[in-house]
Order: structure tokens, then sequence, then C-alpha cells
């Protein structure tokens, strides 16, 4: 890295707004628009005065005092980028806040990209990639659940994980050299078993992480819960109350398709996506029909089917996958009421424990994690087949160490391509 | 004070979110959440640390580490509120901020309300009451004017100025005690002349402050510029040409007559509010002719009216106030066509000139202010007229008196009633 970059890293809108400057020339490009010199300030340290435009063609009404502020210090490489790096916290007005930008460019440094502040990190060894996308997971978390998962892949859950299973691929491929050792003396190898047995063990955990990445995404995205039903059975008071007092701050997300509506909310410190759906019934009506298709195709997305009817009302036929489950609704009865709330409570608590404490292993929750795991798998499988056929085990250690590439580009450790590591970092906010 | 308070201060959506803390036991209460102990941290250092969750009671999914975070601490008298403070510098996620928050209320701290972090800055001498208003308009300014304005008042323009007056005023009662003394003598006082130049020069500096309102207000809410003219001469036109591609950021302020829509727009650094009215015309028709009647109000309220015609079309009859600035455009012609924005940049380099650079001497914009220097004005010109009516010197005094008091209450030096002050910090945001 050989520029300076800066940029602001909290949102418009509040008391306080901070601008954040890292490269090798943060603190002379700092000091150049700053009342003190900082050049020489010791690293975490704060220091107050004046930012002040020295750029000569001012506007009128233009002050060249910029603002009151405090600048916070920090040295390379005990910073959150490993450069040197400085914090400017002021007056948290956008117009304030561009002009100190504006200010940092005319003394040579230049705005960020998306996530640069993060990928510097990454670059100068303070995180890996998992960690480095862990910090826009918990940058966005909004309860819980998304705060815990993210938080442990930023303090390495993952990172672990991968460890333990490369070293187990390791230790694989030194039982193949052995093996081929051995092969020209046409004796087999003596703990063939063992190799098996530790194919079988990483088959087995690589697995487990790609099926982890359904909890994964269901805690990022919501569980998806459909509710299904007759018409006028209750499905939208249901959904109301569900949705209850936290209504104000769910969000609407408008489905592909225009009878389906979508709404998210928080139950015991876990995100759930409750579709809303068209009411299940016979009809030669066209229009109702394709509604009720819709309906259905909106069901199989669901982990959770919530099927509602009333006293006198058949339930809806449907027919669950293995991995959905069925809660079954009587509303309108003795012990469920949806319009005033009756039972809700209970079925909050039904849909928790249906969900369950599934994170207390490693879960992934990135769809480029779950790629990977899916191409090293792939490769381990490749692998494994080659070895029951008799193929020499050149080309099986040629795809143990794909499979190996593979896990490695989840940490970035086997990353170099640019390309790549832009497109993770474009999905970051800028300032981070 | 003798309690600690705490408050988010940036938006919410930022990479970074900042939480503070102010009291006696800002150290110790936020140790208590801290993976380090602060209480003997220097002033003016960060320090990079874990805020943990200490409440039993944790819910299932939550993790009882909130955030790897960064801590600022200052030092009593040395702070923005000049007590002990810290700033918690957190992952902007507002879940997170919201965790901190719970936790420090329960390890000891309250919820801050608006502005209290100012009042508290305020109440313990550094800054005055004027000083403290310009926080909030620094934070909510959005231009070079307002942010040159708010800039010039935090830095005690205004309290320069009324330093100014209260001197005077203090020489005017000196001056009368004299008078006082020699009055059992039946002596015409040597200096009278003196005495009412003085008062002279008073009521004028006074006045200008008053009338500095105007200027001010129209920095802070836009000059008020109607647009006036017949039906279809271009008057939407014109106004979209000015607003042009500041459209984005323009505010919709839909006024209290439905047909009278205004904007805002910088223009040269400068806000102007442009009101668009309904076309001006001889009709019959009775809706037609409560708009037009609506569109003669809205120029009322105008500093610049812009008369808009095309040619073969006379300009609307409008007779100006002495204080209104009238600029005729002739659409539709050789120099000026709205449509393709001929000559925009020439009427915008007009309007600049016709508000002029009006802020070089101390501009008033706070409506507190305004009532406090009409009511110091009321005192003096009561004591005026005391003065020449030769009334008892006593009560000439006590005018002046009241009237110290008033132009006192502009920087609080006077206030002491808590209602006025929780008046003022209410219109804070939370967090400053």
């Amino acid at each position: 890295m050989t520029d300076t970059i800066c940029a602001i890293a909290t949102a418009t809108g509040g008391a306080i707004g901070i601008v954040r400057v890292s490269g090798p020339d943060a603190m002379s490009i700092t000091s150049g628009i700053f009342s003190k010199d900082l050049t020489s300030a010791r690293p975490n340290t704060i220091h107050y005065g004046h930012i002040i435009d020295k750029t000569s063609n001012l506007k009128p009404q233009t002050s060249n005092l910029i603002d009151e502020v405090l600048v916070s210090i920090f040295r390379a490489p005990h910073s959150y980028t490993g450069e040197d790096a400085v914090e400017i916290s002021c007056h948290g007005s956008r117009y304030i806040l561009q002009r100190v930008l504006d200010a940092l460019c005319a003394a040579g440094a230049r705005l960020a990209q998306p996530g640069e502040f993060t990928k510097r990190a990454f670059l100068a060894g303070k995180m890996d990639l998992s960690q480095a996308e862990a910090v826009a997971d918990l940058i966005a978390s909004e309860n819980a659940s998304q705060h815990r998962l993210a938080l442990s892949q930023l303090r390495g859950g993952i990172t672990t994980r991968l460890h333990q299973l490369r070293d187990q691929l390791l230790r694989l491929t030194s039982l193949m050299e052995l093996e081929l050792d051995f092969s020209d003396q046409d004796v087999e190898f003596a703990d063939r078993s063992e190799l098996f047995t530790l194919i079988g063990a990483l088959d087995k955990h690589i697995s487990l992480l790609i099926s982890s990445f359904r909890e994964g995404n269901a805690i990022k995205e919501g569980v998806p819960v459909a509710i299904l039903g007759a018409p006028n059975v209750g499905k939208s008071t249901l959904l109301n109350a569900l949705l209850g007092d936290d209504r104000a701050i769910v969000s609407d997300i408008q489905g592909t398709t225009r009878d389906t509506v979508e709404d998210t909310v928080t139950i015991g410190g876990r995100l759930f996506r409750f579709i809303d759906t068209a009411g299940l019934r016979h009809t030669s009506d066209t229009v109702e029909q394709m509604g009720i298709e819709r309906s259905l195709r909106a069901a199989e997305r669901a982990r959770i089917i919530l099927l509602v009817t009333e006293p006198g009302v058949p339930y809806p036929d449907f027919t669950p996958r293995a991995d959905q489950c069925v809660i079954r609704i009587l509303n309108k009865s003795e012990h469920f009421q949806a319009i005033n709330g009756l039972g809700i409570d209970a079925l909050k608590e039904q849909l928790l424990q249906t969900t369950g404490d599934e994170q207390s292993s490693t879960v992934i929750s990135n769809a480029r994690h779950k790629e990977a795991l899916e191409l090293a798998l792939g490769d381990l499988r490749r692998a494994t087949d080659a070895l029951h056929q008799g193929i020499s085990t050149d080309l099986v250690s040629e795809d143990l160490r794909l499979c190996l590439q593979h896990l490695g580009e989840i940490t970035g450790g086997t990353i170099t391509s640019d390309e790549v590591l832009q497109n993770i970092f474009s999905h970051f906010c800028v300032g981070k």
C-alpha cells in the first residue's frame, strides 16, 4: 500500500460523525489540515484541535475553519488496518463531514472504496478473509442470533474448524505418501483402513459444515415460515398477532409474486420470516388457482409450515418434506384465538423450540464459504473414488491438493486474485 | 450532577457507532462492562478491549460478549461535559449499540435526555447558552452559510457582541448614578449629552441585532423567494431549472395551502426557499380566485419576488414592499429560456448578489435570542422615555437593570430556571 485513504465511517444524522484515515501518510496528511502537528503524536492518544481548509480559492459564505474536533492516533502495526491511522471525531453534520473529506483529499488522501479499510486489515494479516467478512455481518447484525453468529466468525470460529480439517487432510496426504512409497513393493499398506476412516471423517465434517449453511442462512435471512390454510380461517390475523408490537421494526419484502408478502420479526433473539399466502381451496377460478399455486410454491421454500384452520373445517391437504416441520393451529377454538392473542406466546415458544439451539457447533452463513466447501467435498470424493479404483496415488494427491486449496479460499490463505477480493469487499459499507 | 448518563451519539447504519458516557462514575461503570479496568486510565488515551454483558439471566441465542471496541478516556474538567467521560467506539449495528447501552444502564448509568451532554457542558461553565445552542445548529448545518453562522456563534460571536452591549449599559448606569448624586443639588449634569449619545448607540446596536434575525433566519430556513406570473408562462419550468441536479437533496414542504409548494436548494453555499404559486390572472372562478389570493399571501412572506412572463404578456401587477426585491424574468425570449437552462446561471448569480454577503457582522438566528433582544430594547426605550420626562432615576435604573437581565438570558448568565433550560436542550438530538 502506498496511498492513504479516507472515508466517513458513521451514518449521517447523529451528534457525532467520524472520518477515518489510513495509510503511510495518515499523520502528515491529517497534520496538513489540523491546528497541531501530529507527525510525532504518540499512539492511542486523543488530540483536540481545529480542522482548517487551507485551499485558497474559497467561495463567499464559506468559513475556512471547518470544525472543532478530536483526533485519535493509531500507529502501525497496532491499528485496525495495520497501517498508521487517524480517526477524526466531528460534529455530525453531513456538510462538515464532506468538507473534512474534501480537505483530506486536497491534502493528498484519496476516497476509500467500500470495505477498503478491512481489506487492508486482511492484506496486512490482521485477520483472515472469513473474519473480514464477519465484520460486515457484525455491523449488519440486528438480533441476538445474527450477532452471535457474526461474532463467533469474527473471533475465528470457522478458521479454527478449517484448521482442524486442514490438519486431517495433511495427515491423509502423509498416509497417501506412505502408500506411494510402498506401492512398488506391491505390499498392501497396513493402515489402509485408517486411510478410509480418515476420509470418512473428513467427508462427514465437510458435509456437516455445508448443511449448517441452512441454519446460518436462516439466522441471517430469517427462518422461513409459511402460513397455509383455507380462506378466512384467520391467517392474516395470526400473522399480525405474531408480528405484534414488533410490527414497527419489521421490513416488508414484496415477493416476486404479488399475492405473497413476507414479514420478518425477531422472536427470542431469532429472526423468523413469515410468508403470508393466499387461501387454499378447490376452485375453478383461474386467477385464484394461480394464487393457490403460488402459496404452495412459497410453502416449498419454508422450513416450518403453520397449517391453520378453524373448528368444522378440515386442515389443508399438505404433505411436508422430511426437513420441514408442520405446526397445526386450530384457530377460533378454546385454546387458540389469534384475534385476541390467546395461544400466541405458546406458538412462539414452539417456533423457537422447533428451530432449536443449533448454533452450538460451527455454522456457516456465507454463500461463498458454502461454494468452497462443496468444491472441497467434490475433490475429496473424487480422491476417494480414485483410491477405491486403485488409480495412481499421484492423481489422488492432486485431488487432495485441490481440496486443501478450496478450503484455503475460505480464510483467504490461498486467494491472490484481486478480482475475488474486490468482489468480497465491495459488499461492505464505505468507511469499514 | 451526581449521576452518570449514557447515549448513542451516532446515527444508525454506519460502519462505526459511538456510545457516550459522562458523569462522576463514568470510569467505574464502563470498567464494569469492559475487559480492562479503566479507573486509573490516563486522560486522552484509547484502549482496545471487549464489552461484556455480565447480567446472569441471558436468553438463549445471546452471546455475553457484546463487541470488540475502542474506549476513549476523558478526564474532568478537560472533557466536553467537564465531567469524567468515556466514548465507546463499536461496530455500527443498532443491536450492538442497544446492548452496550443496556449493559451500561445495568452497571449504574442512566439514559441521557436529548442535549443532556451539552447541558452539562453549559452547567459546568464550558460554554455559554448561545454557544450550546450553536452546537445543535452546527450539527444540523447543511451548507456553507449555515455552517459559518453556527460556527461563528459557537466560537462566541454573539457572546462578544453582548459583552460589548453590557459594557455600554454599565457605563450608562454609572453615568446615571452620577446624575443621581448631583440631582439634589439641582445642578444640570454636565454630560447629559453623553448619556443620550450612549443610549442612542445602544438602541441602534440592539435594533441592528434584532433586524439581523431576518438574515439569520433566512440562512437557517432559506431565503424566501416567490415565483409569480400568469398561468403557463413557465413558472414551474423555471422552478425545476433552478432546482436542477440538486433536486434530489431538496425537501418538499407542503404549505398550509395546498396550492403552494416550497422547495429549498443551496446556491453558492446559501439556502433559498422557492415558493411556487398558482398563476395570477383575472378570473371569475371562485376556486381559482382563492388560489391567486394564496399566491399573493405567499409573495408577502418572500424577500425576493421573481416576476415571470413571456413575450406579448404584461408582467403581473405586483407592488413590492420596501424590503422586498423584485427580479423580472422574460421567459421564452432571446436571453432567457427556462426550459433549456438559458439564463439560469445569470439568475442564480443575481439571487446571490441580491442577498449579498450580509454575514460580515454578528447575525442572530435564534428566535429565543430575538425575543430577549426585543425585551431588552423595550427596557432601554422605557428608560429613555423616563429620562426625557424627568422621572426619578431610581425607576430608570430599574429599567436598565431589566435590560441587562434580558441580554444576559441569551448567554444564560442570568438564567436559573431549569424549565427554560429543559426547553432549550430538548430540541437537541440524543447523544449531544
